[in-house]
Parts: structure tokens; sequence; C-alpha cells
């Protein structure tokens, strides 16, 4: 089914006006249940909704004046009726799945509205990339609203990204249909400088009247931060305290606090709203990123709600932080985020505000989940062959790729090697004396090999460097094309033939994550969109993740998260030491460093 | 000067960023005043505000790192800085004033922000006369947005106006650039009857992303408002009572309260937030109708505000009420109704947030008034000759056009007279035995004539009829033509020669109101603006309408608020009797009846 003719309030208010005035019937009646009121926050016991193409006609205390015989009864008695839960910044990407099984995964969850930014799939495949996640957002049954991703690449002139963003990318995606506004702002430094590009995306939004979302990850609230929101951004998601949640909203930016797979950054803001008082409607919920494990064990928006509420939320104010808070934040507060008249008809039951159990999902006036199972069609989009084959080697890889060598004569070298550590995003830059063998640098217990291989143009280029923190022993490879923000391909082994099978073969199935082992292949996890989504469902995602993790720790890794810290080793906007396909960037520099140190 | 070009925040975003990062130094600091914050809704103590380009570049603790030799200072120890004031509803003809004079009226009172509907200029002079309103509205140095007039005629088939507003004009005019949204939609049956032009209107106005005005003048909260709300206006400031705010507010619409010149809707609907605790975010404060006396003598939005916190509102809550709810309502949080970044620089300086003394007002930037005087220049509009000369009688109008016919031979008749009602709006419909003389009939002590004369085609047309309870003596008539809402001309008067008089005076001034005794002009109050304003300043037209006012009671009149009784009585929405330039119509069932009773 094709949702995205989901008709206007003004194409259906002659009906809507006919139901509720009663000189028609209504398509379906929610009959008797407790409505919470995001607009007055209050509960409100005993209401009917009756809805009509889609949308909420009437919230009334009793529907049977425009109940019909053919107006379907959905029974609400002793439960709540709460809005359908949004999630106000997140990545579909970081699912690992297309929108399509990413929106079947969270509407069982209660989420019935989503505020995404295909970043990654920009970094890929540029604008055309970011309309094919558009227009698959735009078929669902759901409301999947995108955000341009405005920072394509992250780090000019220390990587090459696939595709680029530019102005004229922004302006020409303001008139898409399903475009909300600018994906986060992530280049503080060049707002704060008066970037003319970065200024030409920021106005490209204004001017269509849409929202410019932030993205200021670092702890100076000073003149910086004020000139980073002088530029523009509205809104931003990378506080992580409370002061920082408190500045934004002085500041007349929304804080987004958010509760991802990894990131927990509710607990330690919201008491800007339970202690200190502050007016709520401008604290809103999100998750940035959630893993397809996360979607199939823990939930998505509920999850998050229900934490704001362990964290010593009232209920109500949490819901408006998952419901209105974000709909007026995008201008959307007539269409989305209550029950109220002419919105559409999104509406969840549960029988508990705090333990949030999520019972019945209702989008559009369809039921759309019951107890945890979807029970509607979510259209997959006709990928192209440009989407489905995006990993481009130069050639088969081979062993000799992966070489490091040594300089003339060298017995042993000094080498810039990227210190991964435990739970933490930033990596250490660390000087290690490394063995040569046969004129190659070899790697060690504590010492293994980088490298990033080229895969958007075909140009066989391998950038080859060492890393430290794994853990892994044996002769072992893992590969991976989801690499931010680029999204080369990250292969890191203690064996270059290891290597080189594990790249060819993400090659051969259009990219995902592979672990080689003594030359046998221990887990796949495919991704043929861009080299970074499945259009499996979630649970088998999950599922091949998790298969991929224990032969990870099969190969010795003692690493939490370790696949996120290899998949974020090429991200050069974060420090210390990165590897991009340009070479090892010093990111506290932002300059290009060699791998071997000279020789003394 | 043109305030008209006022850029935009993507114009002048590279210098904000620059002054708030310190490269560049302010205009204008307002220096170490208590901020108050009504995003966070704090009181922040020592604070000042850093001004480029008349908008906001930053609000620190100290902005000595972004301030020269030439930034002017401001000094505001010791005082509050509050966003300047928004008028969420008004009509500026109600003050007899063009925009022009009606700002620089109200500037000294601390309004930055007026969201106008120019609903009477539009019955005379249709999409010409808003668009020249709209002009004016966008050269003063104040922030005047317009709303389409809706509605006009108001009673289709009961009156002839000037002008009509269609469908194809709201369209036109959601693309000016001063246009906001539609102006109330008082056809509120219309609305719950799906009548097509009126969806039509409120479907542009959608379609255009903007925000439709409400006006549900009903007591009924059952299915024909829930029909109304599901048509699709977003806000009302009709409510009059606590039940009907927190309807307005539960069904997702604004609630708009008033404090007008003659509107006290305020304390009995503020008690939803004060003693009911319904999240305030959904309540706006607004005047709808303000007369130039009480702009002159009592203030205007900042009288609204300190009504509020006398009623018992949180003075935080109260001008959060006239700040960024208004402006997040209009989906304009982004320019308006905060001090923070970005925003146009609208503050006002007041050294108690209960009393709220308005001592000085910055707009733009600008210093425009200090301690009650407007300091800044508020330029006029070219106004043509068609908005200057619009009393177009068919003829010079003598005692005869005002002469009622007795049947052949009749010594008295029964007539229909409109009964005014001290204090209250509607009338009665009264039945009055009336003396006939020479054939003609005649008034008595209680019941003098009314005439509605057509100004606008030239007709010709006179439609005499009685009215009750002025308790005007002797020989007088007064006309006007403000006349709600068609705004041809009313004539009240106990003496034909005097109204013929009273008339023919008005069109030889382009209109406005006067009162003739005994052949002598007692006082007359000009509005050559479409008869609807004035063009001096607002203390000038109040000294006239007392003088005016001053003129009924020395001619026996005993009402309150007579003015108003008078230009209402051709308002032909409101119960029972009104005369149109159609004949007499009974609003209780829409019908025109005649005056005199069939003789038994």
């Amino acid at each position: 089914m094709d949702h995205s003719v989901f008709p206007a309030w003004p194409d259906v208010a002659a009906r809507l006006i006919a139901v509720a005035a009663g000189r028609d019937t209504a398509d379906c009646v929610i009959r008797g249940g407790q409505w919470v009121n995001v607009h007055s926050r209050e509960v409100l016991t005993g209401y009917d909704i009756a809805i009509a193409e889609g949308r909420i006609a009437c919230v009334v205390p009793d529907a049977a004046y425009c109940t019909g015989p053919d107006t379907q009864i959905i029974d609400a008695e002793g439960r709540y009726m709460i809005p359908g839960l949004c999630d106000a910044h997140m990545h579909i990407e970081s699912g690992m799945l297309t929108p399509a099984e990413f929106a079947r995964a969270v509407i069982p969850h209660g989420t019935t509205s989503m505020f995404t930014d295909p970043h990654e799939i920009a970094n890929v495949l540029g604008l055309a990339g970011v309309r094919m996640m558009h227009d698959e957002a735009l078929l669902q049954p759901i409301n999947i609203f995108t955000q341009m991703p405005s920072c394509a690449p992250s780090a000019p002139g220390l990587e090459t990204t696939g595709m680029e963003i530019t102005p004229e990318d922004v302006a020409e995606a303001m008139g898409w249909p399903g475009i909300v506004g600018l994906g986060e702002m992530m280049n503080f430094p060049g707002v704060a400088n008066a970037d003319p590009k970065m200024l030409a995306e920021i106005a490209a939004t204004q001017r269509a009247g849409k929202t410019v979302g932030g993205h200021y990850a670092a702890p100076d609230l000073g003149p910086a931060f004020a000139a980073y929101v002088a530029g523009g951004p509205a809104d931003d998601h990378e506080g992580t305290c409370e002061a920082d949640a408190i500045a934004r909203v002085r500041q007349g930016m929304r804080s987004m606090m958010r509760l991802g797979s990894a990131w927990y950054d509710v607990e330690r803001q919201i008491t800007a709203i339970t202690e200190k008082g502050l007016d709520s409607r401008n604290f809103i919920l999100c998750t940035d990123d959630c893993h397809s494990g996360t979607l199939v064990n823990d939930g998505h928006m509920n999850r998050v709600v229900r934490h704001a509420v362990d964290c010593g939320a009232d209920p109500l104010v949490a819901l408006q932080m998952a419901t209105i808070n974000t709909a007026t934040h995008f201008g959307l507060e007539r269409e989305i985020g209550s029950i109220t008249p002419g919105r559409r008809a999104d509406v969840i039951l549960t029988s508990d505000l705090s333990k949030l159990p999520i019972e019945v999902v209702i989008a559009r006036g369809q039921v759309v989940a019951r107890d945890g199972a979807c029970l509607v069609d979510c259209p997959h989009y006709d990928w192209p062959d440009s989407a489905r084959q995006t990993v481009h080697l130069g050639h088969a890889l081979r062993a000799a790729d992966f070489e490091i060598a040594a300089p003339e004569g060298a017995n042993s070298v000094t080498a810039n090697v990227i210190g991964v550590v435990e739970n933490q995003a930033p990596t250490k830059a660390l000087k290690c004396d490394m063995p040569v063998i046969d004129g190659l640098v070899e790697g060690t217990e504590e010492v293994c090999q980088i490298a990033l291989v080229e895969r958007h143009r075909a140009t066989g280029g391998v950038v080859n460097a060492l890393v430290s923190g794994f853990g892994y022993t044996g002769r072992m490879a893992m590969a991976s094309t989801v690499a931010h923000d680029s999204h080369h391909m990250i292969v890191v082994g203690t064996d270059r033939d290891q290597m080189a099978l594990a790249a060819n073969r993400l090659a051969e199935v259009g990219g995902g994550i592979t672990l080689f082992r003594d030359g046998e292949e221990q887990a796949l996890v495919k991704l043929p969109i861009a080299g970074l989504m499945s259009d499996s469902p979630a649970d088998q995602v999950a599922a091949s993740a998790d298969a991929l993790i224990a032969a990870m720790v099969e190969s010795g890794c003692t690493l939490n998260n370790a696949y996120m810290q290899h998949s974020l080793l090429a991200l050069v906007v974060i420090p210390e030491l990165r590897i991009s396909d340009l070479g090892l960037v010093d990111v506290r520099t932002f300059h290009k460093i060699e791998l071997l140190d000279p020789q003394t």
C-alpha cells in the first residue's frame, strides 16, 4: 500500500466536520478511554475518539451520535489513550535497517512519528540517496519526516566521501514533501566561524520556514556557543549535563535529551525540569541512534519515556516531551503530537502511564500493532542498483595490499597507533615500538593492523595503519562498510590474508560486516543497501549482529561495544587519532600525520 | 524611514555570529539587567544583551568582549529586561486610527508586535484596502502582522458590503510578506455546516502553512463546537468563562483571553491556569478592540498583562502569555517573543514585573520610547483617493429621505423597534405603538428614528426604522460611517432635518461621526480613511471622541458606551433586531421583516 498520498486536513475537512456535527458517521471510534491531553496536561476520564479519513474528527464524552453500523469500534475501557510517540532526532541507518524495516520494528513500541536525518547514506550516495530514504519513508504507515543532511563530508579536506552535500542540494530538498528541516549542523566550528557554505545551508532552511537541527558537541558554553546559537540552529541533542540543557533552553533552543543504544543523556539533564523547575515545554526526548538489537529487545521511544519517568519526570510531562513538544518544535502541532481534531489519528492504548506497556497502536486511524506484533505492511522502496552496489574496489585485494613497509634496513619502528579506549568515542594517539620482519612492520599482541579501503570510486586506495585495544588473537580480520562518516571500508586484523578475504567478501555481498578467522567466515551481517542497511527484518539483523559480536569475542576481543568502536575509527571529527582515505589524521590538530616516525 | 526592508535572520547571521564570537562589536548593548527568560520561565540576574542589525546577537553575563567604542550602551541596572509585548488578535480600526498612528500610540506602552485583522476596511475597500493596511503596517518600526479578513460580508444575503472577500482573495494574500494567517473565522455556523466558501478560505490558509484564526461566539460546547474545531480554526478569543477556555485548549486550540476597551474576558477564564492548574502554554492574551481613549489613558498590552497579574497569574506566566506563547502560535518563535539570539531586538525595561511600568522600549534594536514618550517616526502610507473618498451618497439628503410613510388613513401604527439594551451588544426586538402625523410615522420620547444610508455605491438607498433606548431629546441627529460590519452610514435622530444635515456633513468630510443639534454641529470625529480611521494622533482622536460623547450626553443620551451601541446597530449577526441596507433584519431568524405591522 502506498501511504504517501495521505490526505491533508483541508482535503478531508468537510468529512471531519460532518462526523463531528453528527451528520455522518465515523470510520472508527475508540471508546471509553482516559484521554491523555497533552495540551492541557490532564487525564480526562471517559472520552471517545471519532476518526474519519485517518484523522481525528472529534474527541467527545460520547460519540454514539456519530457512530454507525459500519463504524469500527476499538474498546479503550480502563486504558489510557496517549498520542503516538515521536522520535525528534534519529538516524535510521544506525539500526542497520531500511526505513521500512525500521518502521516495522518500532511500530509495536508505539512510535508513530520520526524525524530522521539520513546522514550516513548522504555520505555514500549524496542527494540521490537522501531522496531514496525520503521516498521509502513516505511509503510507511507512520510518519517519517526527513531532515536534510547538512554535513557531508563532516570533515572537508580530511576525507573523501562518496558524495558531497551542497547548499544547492539543501535548497532543492526543502521543496520535497517529506522534508522538515536541516539535519544536525555538526560543523559547529564552521558555524562559529561563519563558514559561508554552512550559513548558506542554514539560510536555505530558514527561508523555507523549516527547522535547523543543531549539534554542538563541546563543553564550552562561552562565546563559541553563543556564536553557534547566533547562527540559527534551533535545537541540540549533544548536551550531556544539566548545565548544557539549561543553557540551550535559555538561549531559545530546544534541548533534545537522548537515550539511544549507547547514549545516556536523559538522566543528567532532566533535572533541569525535575529539580530546577524550568518550564518543560522546550525539552524533547529522542534516541539519535538505536541498534536493531535495542529495537528488538528493549523498545524505542517507549523506552525513552519510561526512562524519563524513572528519572523522576511526571508521566504527563514525559509524554509531552515525546509528543506535543516535538510537534510544536517542527511546526507540526496541528498535524501530529496530540489527540485532538484534525490531527492524524495516531493513538496508543496503554494500561499504565509509568510502565507504559504498548498494548494497541493506531496510526492514521488504522490498528497497526497489538501486544507487540506489527499488523501492518511496511512497503519497501524499489532500491536501484546504484544503491545496492556501492562497494567499488579497484581490484580484488591481496595480502600485499595491507603491507606496511618499514624503512630500509630497520629492525623496528616507532609508530603512531590509534588507541581505542573502552566505553569512549575519543581514541588516544599512542606511540608504540613495532617489530619489523622481512622489511614489513608487523603487529604485536597489543597492536594489530587497520586499513581504510576506498570503496566509493574504485581507486584501489588502501591506507594502512595500526590500532590497539581490541585484544584480537590468532589469525583473523574484521571488515565493515559502516565506517562513519564517509563509510569507506574499515578492516582490522591480525593477519593480512584474512584482511584481504574479509574485504573481498564485503565487495562480493555489497557491503556489511564480516569476520574471518583462519580462512573461514565466522559471521556476516549483510547490509546491501549503500553498505549501511539491510532490508531484512530487525530480528534477523539483530541476530546476525549478535553472531558477529560473538565471533569478535571468540577472536579475543575484550571491548564493550567493540563493533561500534570499529565503525567509528574513521570518524575524523572526534579526537585524537583516526584513519581516513587520505591517511592518518590527528584530530587534535586536524592535520594528517605519518604512520611511522622518522628514524633517528 | 521605510522599515519594511528589515533584514531576515539569515541576511545578517554572519554579523550576529561575529559579534557573539567577539570578532566584531555590537551596535548596542543593554547592560546589566535582569533577563526575563520566557523559554525557561526564569529571571536571571546580571545579563547583557548585545544587538546588531536590529537583532539580538547574544545574551551573556558580560558583553564587554563584544562592546566597542561605537557601541551604544543602554543601562539596565536594577531593571527587568522583558520581551516586547505581543497583541495576538486585534483590529486596528477599532482605535479609529491608521496603523501608523495606532503604532505611535502603543509603542510607549511596550507593544512591539501586533496581529491585526483589518476586517473593517475589508468591508469597505475589499482586498485593496487590506493591502493598504498591510503596507502601512510594514512601514512601522514595530512588527505589525496582518491576518487576512475571512468574512466580508459577515452576513451574506442580509447586507451589501462595499466589497467582498473571496477564497481567491485569501489565497492571493497568503503570498504577501506581512500576512500570518486568516482573520477570525466568524462564520461559525458556516464552518459547522461545511460551507464550501469558508472551507476554501481555511484550506488556502492551511496550505500556505499559516494560522487560521477562530471566532466561536456561542455557549454550546457540544457537536456544533466540535464541528467548528474539526474545520480547522487554531485559536479562539470569544470565550467568556473558564469552561470556554478549558474546552478550547483541550481541543487543541489556543485560548486567547481578551481585555479590550469593552471586553473583560480574562478574569473569568484565567482561573483555568490559576485554579485548575492547566498547562499555561496554550493561553494567550489579546485586546481585540481598543478605543483611542483606552490607548491614551490606560495602555495597551501592558494593561492586559497587569490585569492578568491582578487576576492571580504569576507575572512570568502572564508575560509568557503576551510574548512567547503568541509567537509560538503564529510560527514566529524564532523571530519574536523572547530575548534570545537571532530574534528581533524588541525589549522593554521595567522596574516592576507586576505593576509593569514601561520605562524604556527598544524595538529592532532602536530605543523607540522612554517614559511614555514615543521617540520614533511612524511613517504614513500614501493613502490614495480611493481610500480617502469612500462616502458615496447618491444625492444630497433631505429631510424627506427620512420620512416613514404610514398606511393611508392610519392615526397610529405598531412598529418593530430596535431596543438598545444598556451594556449589552444584543438588542431587543420591541413592538411599539407610534403616532402618525400628516401621514408620517413620528418618534416619541422613548423612540427615535434610525436610518441606514447606503454609502458604498451611491445608490441613494436609505432604509428607515425606529430605535429606542438612547434617550435623546430636542432636535438632534447623530451619524456615523463606522457601522459594523458593512460600514454604511447609521443616522439616529429625533428630527429629520438634523438627520439630513448630519449625513451630508459626513459625505462632505469623507466619513466619521458627527452630532447636530438645532442645525449646528456639536462635535465631529473626522475619519477620512475609509470612513473608519483618522491619520491624526491618538490623543487628538481621543479628544474629539470625548467631545462627541459629551455632545451625546448633552443631547439627553443616558447610555453607557452609547457610541459603540450606535455603531453596532447594523451588525446583522448579533440578535435580535438590526438594520441593514436591505431592510430591518430579525437576527433570531436571519430574515428581513417589515418595519410596520400590517393594520388589523
